[in-house]
């Protein structure tokens, strides 16, 4: 293990945090609030501990996969730390626990809240919460890398470690020119949405907070009520549509902006991403009707929690607790189905289930004829044993993960929906759960271990497992191996 | 596909079941009761549609894995048709759906049952309900491979496809000599639950009954209250105890047979057995102390249900849904852990686990030193590539299924945790649910379409999914290939 390297690395990613601080002063100022000496603490120990961190001078350059994992793992849970500190020493959230919760339910992108009433908190803090989305949705070290100049970075390694989905697509060869092409777009689709938002004649304060949380498919709100306090069917068309553009690998657009359009509409994880989305909808459409009344409010209420779902943002309309079970459980599959590849959401990802679905098939084929050595195809290219054989393990250990998270919440003794869709919707940083934890309430009821432990789950989810369990390996540690 | 073969095997299979059910009606003849042209007739019925399978000669003699998984699924499901008609020409259980499903939770030792009130059947309906409890847990064909003449069927294609767990371990070269010492085994250990349940005073009826669910690790009761019934501490303590001696991998018994103790004794997967159920009933009876009130009770009731999940038995002798959501989240762990491959207990199976658990870990080591190609072992030797990733793929494969069933059950609309539990219950052959479906509740009340569904669930659980998907593929049954 290069600790040098790792702890100069981290240092400079907290003089980045400090730089991305200013932004809420900003905002603090213009509002006239009194958080000014708030944000500069927080800043001045973020510049303080990373010049620290700078002092030894690394003899080796070097960053390996390991290093990769710890580096990325290590900032996020110190970037939390820190990020937590300006709700903390406001003094608008008195227990340092909960705000940690709430910067994790950020960064992570989850939007998990426990805050009973939003409405209330200053603006800076609530700008500061919806920039912790757009920062986490495509990554904070990602964006470090594209615009801070790091010329003794090894980025690869680190951006490897921190861009969810089964393989970062290098879309050109360079790490860094890679990192700046997804955050232009990023930044672009973010723009496009805050102008549309505008166009309903939301606030500029509304528009900026909700496209930040829809691009990082966060779903943090600045209103109790979610996207339902603005009662709008076109601002619900909006951020449905923006939710599900955001849910789709970056890559295709990258293509689309190259000119290859033949290449980004093959791509089989987007039709099924599309088939899914689709299929959801009616089924719920039709199975709420009864309930809601007419064809158009159930297709609405369908497809705005679909879309919510499925991209892993957890904005809320209705109270999904008087769904039908039918309807309750789909979006339960939802939780776990989560975006594209490559893209801001969570989840296991349709392009990992396709390659578990599609493993199954072959082991069927192989089990009627055993001779026959079938490859895994997705869009028309095979892919590599390894990659099938990973993404099994990864779906055990995220199985084991939830299980071991859910038995620990269950005993806050809620009831069984409330914990297992407590963890579901951490792990998978969706935001709200059913039940107690439902789309309309809140996480603050929750005991101190609890919290702890749906913190711990968001990290795990967003990183998506391997880095964090690394982190904590005593073997990780070692000088040698 | 040689379907002469198949439907010869099968044929003979069915003429088998109608020696079975010679039992029940010498049973009927005891009794007095007014069922003996019932049995009479659908002996009469196997015998007939078993000479017609046979007439087609067979002009070669080879089963292959394809045919092996075939005749399996094909003779289950035929078996349980046929053995539901006794219930349903008797008029006792009027639906032959709901006669089939008690049927199939019979053979596939589930458990779950959908008689509001079992008291009132006939004795000898209760005995072949019983019975096959004690067929299914075993193997029924491998009872016929160990005691009919079979010169000419490929034993161990077929056996491979029925036994439960990863691998059949042949325990002498021989497939039939190998049925045999299992089914000896088998009827001494039932045989003295028997007489151990004879010393704590019960009828012979009760203890005969009682011994085959519990053998089968099936749990039917002839109480409504089930084993609670008897209301006796002795009883409880020597179910449970057989219980979990059916649980444990039947090698082990054949090596004691053959004084091999220390390699029985060194077994992982019987110590992680162990381990797993000590660890659960501490942390149940911590969990349930406050509500039970006395350290003894709590234990006795810990102690009962942990074996009775942990085997896939079921057996009840509390209602489970008045627990904390705790101990009700660690009975719905156990559900999905089963028993020990090669035990009668259904599950993902101890071992099962074990391996994919070992599978994460060396993942981890390699994310770190993606040098370093380690290999997995298990019992100190070492576990092949095939059968860990053919492991990670059950899991998917499993978990698909539990969904799709649930989301199927779940348009009965009862509530989240009865939908979900009730299809855990059925896949992993248990019993009971929790919710609706609960312990001292009754399947009942659910819709035909669930009630298929959950029959469905029941056998490909017992067969271990794929022979039943494969039964169901069109190119299973093409011609070449």
């Amino acid at each position: 293990m290069n600790y040098k390297m790792v702890f100069k690395t981290v240092g400079r990613l907290l003089w980045a945090e400090a730089a991305f601080l200013c932004l809420p002063l900003f905002v603090s100022l213009y509002y006239k609030e009194n958080l000014f000496l708030v944000y500069l603490i927080v800043i001045g120990l973020l510049l303080g501990v990373g010049a620290l961190m700078n002092i030894p001078k690394p003899t080796k350059r070097t960053v390996y996969a390991r290093e990769g994992f710890v580096i990325v793992s290590l900032s996020w849970i110190l970037m939390s730390l820190f990020g937590a500190l300006p709700f903390w020493f406001s003094g608008e959230i008195p227990s340092f626990i909960d705000a940690m919760f709430e910067v994790v339910s950020g960064f992570t992108t989850t939007g998990a809240t426990i805050l009973p009433n939003v409405e209330v908190i200053s603006k800076s803090l609530l700008f500061w919460r919806a920039f912790t989305h757009w920062l986490g949705g495509m990554g904070i070290i990602v964006f470090v890398l594209a615009f801070l100049p790091q010329k003794d970075m090894q980025s690869m390694h680190i951006m490897r470690a921190e861009v969810p989905g089964p393989s970062v697509g290098k879309l050109v060869s360079k790490a860094t020119v890679t990192a700046r092409i997804l955050y232009i777009m990023y930044g672009v689709l973010t723009v496009a949405e805050i102008v549309s938002l505008l166009c309903c004649k939301l606030p500029l304060f509304d528009s900026v907070t909700t496209a930040f949380a829809t691009a990082g498919t966060g779903g943090f709100s600045i209103k109790n009520a979610s996207i339902a306090a603005y009662n709008s069917l076109s601002v619900e068309i909006i951020v449905a549509v923006f939710m599900l553009l955001f849910g789709i690998n970056f890559n295709l657009y990258y293509l689309m902006i190259v000119k290859q359009f033949k290449r980004a509409f093959k791509s089989e994880e987007l039709w099924t991403y599309v088939g899914i989305v689709a299929v959801s909808t009616i089924a719920i459409t039709l199975n709420i009707m009864p309930l809601v009344g007419s064809l158009g409010d159930s297709l609405r209420q369908a497809g705005f929690q679909v879309a919510s779902i499925i991209t892993t943002t957890g904005f809320g309309t209705v109270d999904l607790g008087a769904w039908p079970t039918f309807s309750q459980f789909i979006i339960v599959l939802l939780m776990f189905c989560g975006a594209c590849t490559g893209s801001t959401g969570g989840g296991l990802k349709v392009g990992r289930i396709m390659i578990l679905v599609k493993s199954v098939s072959r082991e069927l084929r192989r089990a009627i004829n055993p001779r026959s050595v079938k490859c895994i195809k997705l869009d028309g290219s095979v892919i590599d044993k390894e990659i099938i054989s990973t993404t099994s393990i990864y779906f055990t250990v995220y199985m084991l993960l939830i299980a071991i998270s859910t038995i620990l919440i269950s005993l806050d003794n809620v009831d069984m929906t409330s914990a297992v869709t407590a963890s579901i919707s951490c792990i998978n940083n969706i935001g709200p759960g059913l039940s107690n934890s439902g789309m309309i309430s809140h996480f603050a009821d929750f005991s101190v271990l609890s919290k702890l432990i749906m913190t711990a789950d968001m990290l795990i989810g967003r990183l998506e497992i391997f880095p964090m369990i690394i982190l904590f390996l005593p073997s990780t540690w070692k000088k040698s191996a």
